[in-house]
């Protein structure tokens, strides 16, 4: 677990670093586990790239997250947080703080979204106090997918609000992590669309009845 | 030869089919070569889904095609085959009537858009005496990308208008072909932003000097 809590200490603190270059407007942390999944070093390692302007992805999520704010005034991740918590059917675990849910039309299967339950804006923001509630949510996590599929490839890439980003209410920040247990092929690079095998609610449940593997998980 | 004229011949004939259900909006057609492409059955096979709505990868394109539409009056696809064939250091093929080009910005390694280069919105607009040069086309540039590369494993999609755009200036029909070389992995996920090793210009070139492959090429 400590080392967990030490990974995403070293986040914040690269967070904290990167926003005080001001050519920069995103820094994208992500992590590719196994070969399938781009890998390219064996040993356990996440990446980062700073970028000189926001992605494309980011960037239609804000907005989309701006829109839902001007109609509802509220925060589109906390009333997602809210809804799955209140309906169970997608949430998969829950840990001092934070949560676990399989998304609502999940683009890949087992798809997962880990965010904070009270409104933070940015990933930089995390206390010193919830860092190991943290930590345990993710290993924990990881640990069900490897039961359950022995130590699938896996990506995840943090999503944070930009760097410049003035207005705190709007984003929520979040880290998606994407199991890669089928491909990518031409219909999704056709069209934009995915096609996913497993509903979110049936991941949810699997991964809620899949106890803690009793061996070292991988982090 | 006959055999790629003949699949080319069944997509026109099932898009000129499809065209008649009213529940559809549009129709993909695409192939999966090799397993690491997603594909599931061994034999050469190509698929087809149609939807009730507009692929949003194919929305995409269109919005752009009309606001460049707007801007110049020419449609942007022409002006590409045109810049493309001027310029030669993108261009691979050509075949009476089409283009293989290495797209301006190819977000995989060779990947490669095939275009007629006279205007035409639908696939399904393909004369009977095109066929011949199409499928001679195609079967020559996976000809060379397999002697590269050993037959590599990849997919392609078919852009065609979609069934219920009245407006036969805007789009122009076109085959992205993109061979699996490397990975999408956490970058691109949490981006949409591709990272591509091969400039489309070498890939380009190498495909020029790659020679017909003497063995039956994978079609």
């Amino acid at each position: 677990m400590a080392h967990v809590g030490e990974v995403l200490v070293a986040y914040r603190e690269r967070l904290l670093a990167l926003r005080k270059d001001p050519r920069l407007e995103y820094v994208l942390i992500f992590k590719n586990h196994g070969v399938a999944a781009g890998a390219s070093l064996e040993h356990p390692h996440s990446q980062l790239i700073a970028t000189p302007i926001l992605p494309e992805l980011v960037a239609e999520e804000l907005e989309g997250a701006v829109r839902y704010f001007r109609m509802k005034e509220r925060c589109v991740w906390c009333d997602i947080v809210r809804q799955e918590r209140r309906d169970g059917a997608r949430l998969v675990l829950e840990e001092e703080g934070f949560v676990a849910v399989a998304p609502y039309a999940s683009r890949f299967p087992y798809e997962l979204c880990i965010l904070p339950t009270v409104h933070r804006a940015s990933f930089e923001s995390l206390h010193a106090d919830e860092v190991d509630a943290l930590a345990r949510l993710l290993r924990e996590v990881i640990g069900r997918l490897a039961r359950l599929f022995g130590d699938p490839p896996y990506n995840f890439a943090l999503h944070t609000a930009p760097l410049r980003e003035t207005d705190p209410e709007h984003f929520h920040w979040h880290l998606e992590l994407m199991p890669k247990l089928t491909r990518l092929a031409g219909f999704e690079l056709g069209t934009g669309f995915f096609i996913n095998p497993t509903p979110p609610e049936d991941a949810a449940r699997f991964l809620r009845q899949a106890e803690r593997s009793p061996e070292r998980a991988p982090a």
